[in-house]
């Protein structure tokens, strides 16, 4: 059986992940992103009802076209877990694919949410769920295996495909967490025995992220630690208090809560993206939500505020979004006096996320810090840690599952050399069994 | 005669500068700035309509309400050049003291500029023009003379007031060019020979702003040769290039146009300061501007591209607005594809400037140069040198006035102490005779 | 009674920490530390045998020749902590002092070993152990308690001294610390008495180390957890592991223990500062050391590494001496493979330690790490937690003891301005009640 | 004819530059570097009297092993300039060839000197001396030419391999400088008249080092009116000035020369490898040096430091080594008190170069300059331009080549795939003509 991997999106950039990998006749494509950065350097765009070739020639989404030139047909698309830069093109690009989305539950969710707004093609495949642990069927000698891991959403995994060559290992967006804070470790056990099986491990195709830099990323417990700590330290404060984070990061939030309620205040959760996916979490029974607020429409949310000013600030701990300063996002109206909720001198803004670096949301997230410093706002930034493997990780990931050829995805090749450099430690051998491709390029696997 | 010197705007920030000298019973005020980057912070602020009261509270403009418990009459406002954080606040805050504006020519002029387009105060100060060299009497016993200096802008002076107990020299936004392009060399005998004489110098009130850094800035000329070696380099390109500097840099403006028509091209000015400032230079003959297009208004920036457009952008060096990545400038228009002219693959866009140091100016600078390279253009950064003095300039100046106090301006407390630093080397103290000032702060120099 | 303040050392620089109080007649001494960076400058400098004159010249130690200027008598030197900035100077300043030495017995035990290795002058100063809550009484109307504080070494105390004219709270080298690891948290209900009390705070002398930083800075605990995450990975790794941290940081040490035991190691103390500060932390019971091997002879080490060896690295965690690479620390004289201890490829460094910021650390820290690398050690950079306040401790700590008047120590001017920045938020004011010394001044704190 | 490009070293690091090209049955040999920086990680290390085996293992010389792979003679050992990243490795491999060393004539002298000192090796290539535009007959069918290029050094040249199948271009350490301080332009004429040819440029081996940089160098003439604006500041000052450059950047030496006589100083030039470079750089009359005294050895330059000190320090320039601050080096010596030459208060030190990028370097000059400025010094950093072309510069140079295919050279694989990224905007395309080659790796140019 021959197979190929193609680079469809991604490896030039970190966004619009997009792969292919083709077995024989049939293909598997993982993951199709959208690269939000390419599309907000543009005023006023609209993705919603916008055609894909535009989207295409602004870099924001995958190049497809060339899915032409793969002599197979697709037979499921499988987004590893529920954020844009992996399931943000598939309103645009699905439709041309005669095949399911498989995705665990949570993602699913989200992919179905994702659907619901576009506005210019009509979406008509299968959502298959499926959970961690569990295996599909893709003709009568593959399959593909959904093994569990930890990222900064709920639901993440890394699919395994196995075929008579051996198994081909996409694994994007995780990292080794053994104490994490919503669900289960990533399963090493399982990785650990992929890599002993006899017909071995074909092909991995890991993220590149932060290939280059030393050390493991802490557990989710670290930052759940770190927020116990400041949040306590509060604990007499009687003005308000806000917090913000990534409104997919399930953990954190259910941290959040955890200690809002053991500080006597009640959380609440403000801004579109945090009812949408906490609204998910909550019917899919992810986290216990009792009492907690969440409004998402312009409405309800000042109706909410002007009930915390009433009652008072000191009574509620509000998680909203604008972690990164994007201009219409709570915490960035919240810094422009433009909402019920007045900041105070002394008021606590707790940043629990980092800024995504680009000097844009830099400049953005500045200018947002800066007005509610004005205001007298106090700011804890970068309470965090990161959903992504550390440079020491994928050292172990690599030398558990041995792969006969390594296509380090998710990144710019500058980065991704950097991946091979680390990968050469393990002697493995650049242009040899470690393929640096580009979007659009293609690599065959075997003979 | 008591000799006071009030911090009113300047000394929390490089912005807003406003300094006020009582001399017995009689006041000098030196700049009224604004400090855009408070305003800018805010969204669709029209200053124009603003009240004054509204622009202190934001912290746009120097709170000037202490200037009421000062015991003296307002004799003169001396602007030492026309950049807006020296001259940006006179329409709002001028026409409460019943004196003249002071000013060199080219300053006075900008001056006249800023005031046409209040629409909420009145102005009636007279405008009174002088020349660097010329001296003009405040009472009996005090006078002012304008001592030339160099910066980034014509008609820049060091204000130094003559009193029987010394000068006060007030020293900002200035550098020790012996090579200027315009203009004479800064006047180093004349500030010598204040310091050597018999009264001496009282008091030296310096910018503070590179004053932690080694070293000196290179003369103008070094920038001129950097120019004239890249635009040289372009002398084969046969499509676009583009030049983007500091609309007030006079000498930069006229190194473009020397080194455009030395490689056989048409400089034209495009952008609403670009228009203002190089127009008063014209009709001051400060540079000759021979079949040099100028154009501020939308419409006819847009035909003046049609036209570089249809005769072949190979003929044409557009120099224009943007060099901060400011949304409405003309190259951040230009980037994105939003004007007549059309950036191709190979383009070149040459920044004549700095980024000015934030996060929020280098996110906007980021934003339009990712749009111009994603047009292909090609980019470089930097080709300028400062206009203020280099840690070393100060440790000179200081060491030719011999002041007996020195009160340093124009920096947050943290960089003026680093001032005060340097100072110490040459047996000042902090606190007896280098005072570190806050905004709205008294020091009297005289017993 | 007159009240003054007298900056003796550390006021223009992180280290040789020096305060004198003055309290009518009577002078209190709070700190006597030395400044190793200006020493290691220099070549081949051997600190024990010189004269405290050329070690005040080369900027190495405090300046006392000033105390002559103080009219009053010394009564106390107390150090607050053991570190060398604190304690340091004391072999070669004490003994013109006619005063005890008054310190908790951890940080009185160091005082011991420091004098002991003294060569050039006599040591008799009386050394009397104080606890954490304690008060001693310095003249009839003075005591001084010590209140318990966290900081990065057992016995960190912050002196207050009890006068009628109100408390002066001397507060450097803390943090406030809820959940230590070794000894009690701060005791924030004693310092918010004090705050409270009717004759109140007369001043407040804060370090200034991180004062322009946002945020607090995390718990002990949090270093913990993160330390627990990394071992706890390591624990199927079969090859070497070692980790460094400051000798002195005795509740890092114990975490090390504890998780070398989790994941079956025997921990074991390598290196002469390791050996001093642990045998005291053991015989002072702050710890158990349960069949820990300390070694802190070349020749032991040797011995106990060839062990190592022998009975295989997998058994052992060495914690060694070495973290900022200094050139003859033992983590470096591993990388320089000249000790029994071979690094072997995958052998995992942990850096349980951030680099104290000058580019010579970073130079030598670099140099080690890259000679580690190429053994094939993997580094694991900063799992640590600071010991000092942030910015916004600093902020509560003010807010607490509401004190008249501030003087901020441990950092440059410039850095002391932004502390200083922070108190004009609490409406303190620079030159009024927020005072910038440098080394040398005094300000006197009452009329 | 089959050619082929092995990368021996050079391919992950900058340093031990090494390239072999085989054309048919013949190699030629491009460079043979070695790498300081591995080989100084150790200490005491003398290279003379090592084996290459040892310097191999180290990583601090080209592994050349590969060599016995190739399938081919070596007809020539050509290195392109004398730098030791270039040539020092000379001493140590070239002697395993039966092949001449061909080189400019600058170059060759420093071969000469390089060879002397070796103390483990023979050394009987011949060395064969050629100037820019001069071709030398490979075998019938292939030449090479040496095009005249720019760098930090006199007599640089990019060898072009003039073949059959087309040309091969070797392109490293060079910038399109148009106004050089010595030598001749850059030959851009005939590199864009090569890329013109019928059979055209097979291949481009460019160095990659700043290809990831916006804009172009500029030329050595900035830095001479840089260099000549510092120093005609310094007209008045009556003490001492002490320059400190690339003993073998000549062109520098030459500018300084220059200022110095125009502001009345007499140059002198101390250190080992002052004399060396410009003692060859004389007698091939390079520049003139009337009456300069040139010192290397410690006993004469320690009498020239002590007739300084009589004559006067107002008299004399003295430029030195020490500009990375080596421990060693005569700057270096000077900040540690330990030479005749006495450092005061207001002495200036012009620093006409920039820190090699490493944390070891900056840390080691930091030392140097700390010392400095305890004695009083002032530094004037950067006063440079750097001899390496900016990321604009090969993008033109690709463009006028029009090379089949193109193999960067020189730097990390992140970096150079930061390369090819430039590469890929005309067209290139990594893997398929953009190759990215590890040491070791070889590439067939040709079916």
């Amino acid at each position: 059986m021959e197979i190929e991997i193609t680079a469809v999106g991604g490896y030039e950039e970190v966004g619009k992940q997009m792969t292919a990998v083709r077995l024989g006749e049939d293909v598997i494509i993982f993951d199709m992103g959208i690269d939000l950065s390419k599309i907000l350097l543009h005023e006023n765009v609209e993705t919603e009802s916008m055609h894909s070739l535009d989207l295409i020639e602004m870099g924001g989404i995958p190049d497809d076209r060339i899915m032409s030139d793969i002599e197979g047909d697709v037979k499921a698309i499988i987004p590893t877990h529920g954020h844009l830069d992996h399931i943000g093109a598939i309103p645009k690009l699905a439709h041309r694919y005669d095949a399911p989305i498989v995705a665990t539950p949570f993602t699913a969710e989200l992919v179905k949410k994702q659907v619901q707004g576009e506005k210019k093609f009509g979406f008509d495949n299968p959502i298959r769920k499926m959970e961690a642990g569990e295996v599909i069927q893709i003709n009568s000698k593959v399959t593909v295996e959904f093994v569990n891991v930890q990222h900064s959403i709920p639901g993440a995994i890394a699919p395994v495909v196995h075929t008579p060559e051996g198994a081909v290992v996409y694994g994007l967006d995780m990292k080794i967490d053994h104490t994490p804070v919503i669900g289960d470790p990533i399963d090493v056990d399982r990785l650990k025995e992929i890599g002993r099986e006899d017909e071995g491990v074909l092909a991995l195709i890991p993220e590149a992220l932060n290939a280059g830099e030393d050390g493991r990323t802490p557990s989710e417990k670290v930052a759940k630690e770190m927020l116990r700590d400041l949040l306590h330290s509060f604990e007499d404060y009687d003005g308000g208090i806000v917090a913000t984070t990534f409104a997919s990061h399930i953990a954190r939030i259910k941290s959040l809560l955890q200690f809002a309620q053991e500080i006597d205040r009640r959380p609440i959760l403000l801004g579109r993206s945090m009812e949408k996916y906490s609204g998910i979490a909550e019917r899919m029974d992810l986290v216990e939500f009792p009492d907690v607020g969440m409004y998402g429409h312009r409405r309800s949310i000042e109706r909410a505020m002007k009930r915390v000013m009433d009652e008072g600030k000191e009574k509620y701990l509000p998680i909203v979004t604008g972690h990164q300063g994007e201009p219409r996002a709570m915490l960035t109206r919240m810094a422009r006096d433009d909402t019920p909720y007045e900041i105070e001198q002394g008021d606590k803004i707790v940043y629990s996320a980092r800024i995504i670096p680009s000097p844009i949301n830099e400049g953005q997230r500045h200018q947002a810090e800066k007005l509610l410093r004005m205001q007298g706002a106090r700011v804890y930034p970068d309470i965090h840690v990161s959903g992504h493997m550390g440079g020491d990780e994928h050292y172990d990931l690599l030398d558990w599952l041995q792969p006969e050829q390594v296509v380090p995805a998710h990144q710019t090749a500058s980065v991704r050399s950097e991946y091979i450099d680390m990968a050469e430690e393990l002697d493995y051998k650049m242009g040899r069994d470690a393929h640096l491709l580009r979007n659009g390029d293609s690599v065959t696997l075997t003979e």
